[in-house]
């Protein structure tokens, strides 16, 4: 394996894209339920460790724990346990090396905390649309639209996140709603349940757009509540041709399999950004191939990095890691074709790293 | 080239889905409409040997016919014929070094025998769902429900396959049908022609889960009736979570080029294995790059060995020795990047090419 | 970087898909927004010389205008101005080293020219079909279907293109029109803006085959009038089924992220082939993982190369260089993988690249 080229090694992150982490500790099958997006341990597989992030843990954390690389799952779950939550969270996320989070913090929030609890380093809010219109619908249909707007215009958030791609796939409809569809939207759901009408979705996101909100959408990879031909991005185009003119960005997140329609998506609209998100940790020591391919079409100007990282503070040191690795390797084979000068390899890093968050999310 | 990683040259296979072999002799035309998914030789294009698992055909089949590696195509189909079909189908079975076989009897019943006739391996039987179905309606639609589950309670089967790809597409509803709207079904088809209804396919599957069989699923790449979107496993998903209570395996086969959706689904849903089968022989030589990609997010502990082999025998033999190439590649490349110790490489060999299968088909 | 196989860099080619060559120079902006799909440079991305495609032209343009490698942006649109449009057009074509050119020239005729202009090699019309329409229509609708075969029957052309990607999608009909559904569509269009009509896109591409031209279909990538998923060479099945008995080549450009699922289709319909086309100068040093992937289960009788150059002269070299760059790659690997011998690999260089645009498109 070659050394990373030192400007990798180095690189500044902004993780644009993440949720908090777990203030407890976990056992061994918390920790495994956890670990990819299975929901539970498969009585027909064999333990989760038994997979490309499994295995990373025990390789690229164990050292952090003062563990030998590729330490047995069990020892690393006792040793993680004798340590305490606090003590790891803290070693992942510095390790991480990632200088700014972007929070979606909506999700356990009484059981997960924001990385700068551990770290001290930036955290910018992201606000999940869905969440929003589920705390606001109580109110009472006729009041939901202009209490969505009241709550957009003072959220401290930086961007909104839209999850229509789990609750109602992301064959959105183009047009804006109009307030006499939100509001027969919301006598229909009547707030019993989740969130899961598209005219909602669709408001939620437009309304954030007006507002200068950025709107990343889950897209692709996920939990098994996704299904995954619903959640192409592809399917997202006529939504992206209508809101262009708003000059907002749009953030399409993860995208596997389906990172090279994102490329296109980010070269043909110029509003819209992608990363490879959750796939990079979960592929793991394959995430070179992912990124590679990610970044065939797409401007480097309109490439992101996240890592999704959840509750685990694993998942933030392995997407960092393996993001770095990655990008590592792209350039230099890049450098070994002749595909361009070192200068430019620096530049495409920064971009890619930093730079590319730093100017869409306005973070100055 | 490298050298295999001796456990995975030496590695025992059950190959859990391919057909049986042809028995009698074969010309060069009937040869090349055997050896991809094409009918026939197109007049447009140029002999079938102008792909990769022709030249693999010449390369890493005529040696085992004595024969120089490359040998010209109608070198070999002359020393194929010299020898008769019994003597090159042993030749092959026995290179491929395949100790167990599922085999889907279901197709060209008068002209195939399974792997065992040749080499003495162990074999089981998979009943083929829609066959089932075709010799049942003659007795009468309203006789059918019962004739099926009588029919699969007695089968000595290990597993059931469904072709609901080739017949409905995967767009599956969910729901269990009545045994009432499968007698209405049977009215409407009347045994014209094939099964192809999508009533029938998905009782046919909900009936051979209620026993306990494992159900394999055809997905992707195929001969021309499929028709690829309508084969993507994801149009599987609703069905996927209405079963996965039964708690009974269900495997996708092929997948290509849908591997990594695959993938996704073994991840999350507990009761799903994959493969990669028909592609291995058919990419040949690039089939490392496919079974890698499968293999991004798979728990390893969920992902199957087959050939889908058919009629040929030297498929069998290719089928496992791209497959060994391909697996040995993954493992030495991942070793090369300190992503798990060599121990953990063994294992992962093992799970995928023998352990996986017996947990999954109970094979013991 | 390894040299090229020989018999790769002196290969000869037919470009069997391209636009013409931009007659006027063009300033930094107006190259920018030829270079990719996007219509125009974001202000939201960075430069679209940050992209492989514009990389490309600074690393390997800039020497044929006597700059050094990677010369800066500013600095090569300069030289190029100062140079003037018919001196850059002639040194990127020669550079190119394609023989034959077969150009669609229905796109900006009054700003482009062919290539052959500017070097005298050889040059075949493509008829663009909704174009055709477009041009027919005032005539009235009562006379459009034979108004149609009429212009099919004198057109010089050596193949028909249809966009219905862009117009309708893929997702077309298989039956043949009758004359009584083309004059209603045509009553319907009125001839009021683009032809963008299944019924039109169907009807010309089953006129074109009744006359022996070769079709060619837009499918995947290309500018964000292509809504991507609906443009999935798949939807095409049901038509290349119907128009298999006709035995006139189909070819589907393009393809990206979808170019596996075409290797399917050119494998299992006797009249299709398939090519990477605009995804080669664009995926840029990584096209070689674009064709190798597409090669993979794909015969090699079937498989064609273009550039889908249009414009700037820059994109005739790239798709040509990368082309062959890929191509050297794909065979060196496959040679030391023994995958076939080199006379093959020398059979393989001339199929794709010359010997089957002759013999699908007839050329003698």
């Amino acid at each position: 394996m070659e050394p990373l080229l030192p400007y990798v090694a180095e690189l500044n992150l902004v993780d644009h894209h993440c949720h908090g982490v777990l203030r407890d500790d976990v056992d061994r099958t918390g920790f495994e339920e956890l670990l990819t997006e299975a929901d539970v341990v498969s009585p027909w597989g064999t333990s989760l460790f038994d997979s490309a992030v499994g295995l990373a843990v025990r390789r690229w954390c164990a050292p952090l724990l003062d563990l030998a690389p590729n330490a047995p799952a069990d020892e690393y779950m006792a040793r993680r346990l004798s340590l305490g939550a606090s003590e790891v969270n803290r070693a992942f996320l510095v390790a991480s090396g990632i200088s700014v989070f972007l929070v979606d913090g909506g999700l356990w929030p009484e059981r997960l905390s924001g990385p700068s609890v551990f770290t001290g380093s930036r955290e910018f809010p992201v606000l999940r649309l869905e969440r929003l219109a589920e705390e606001l619908v109580g109110d009472g249909p006729k009041a939901f639209p202009d209490a969505v707007r009241a709550a957009l215009e003072r959220a401290p958030a930086v961007a909104a996140k839209s999850i229509a791609a789990y609750r109602v796939g992301l064959d959105l409809a183009p047009e804006r709603p109009s307030d006499a569809e939100v509001v027969a939207a919301c006598e229909r759901w009547a707030g019993n349940g989740r969130c899961a009408d598209e005219v909602l979705s669709r408001f939620l996101v437009w309304e954030a757009l007006e507002r200068g909100l950025p709107v990343q959408f889950h897209v692709g990879y996920g939990d098994r509540d996704v299904t995954l031909h619903r959640a192409d991005p592809s399917l997202l185009t006529p939504l992206l041709r209508a809101t262009g003119p708003l000059g907002v960005p749009i953030m399409l997140l993860h995208n596997y399999p389906f990172h090279r329609t994102a490329g296109y998506l980010a070269q043909v609209f110029p509003h819209v950004f992608v990363d490879v998100g959750l796939a990079t940790h979960n592929a793991g020591h394959q995430a070179g191939r992912v990124l590679a391919e990610a970044l065939e079409i797409v401007p480097y100007g309109k490439f992101l990095f996240s890592t999704d990282a959840f509750a685990l503070a694993e998942l933030y040191h392995l997407g960092a890691l393996f993001f770095r690795r990655a990008l590592s390797d792209f350039l230099l084979s890049a450098l070994r074709r002749h595909a361009f000068a070192e200068a430019d390899a620096v530049r495409i890093a920064h971009l890619i790293g930093w730079e590319n968050a730093r100017r869409a999310y306005r973070l100055d």
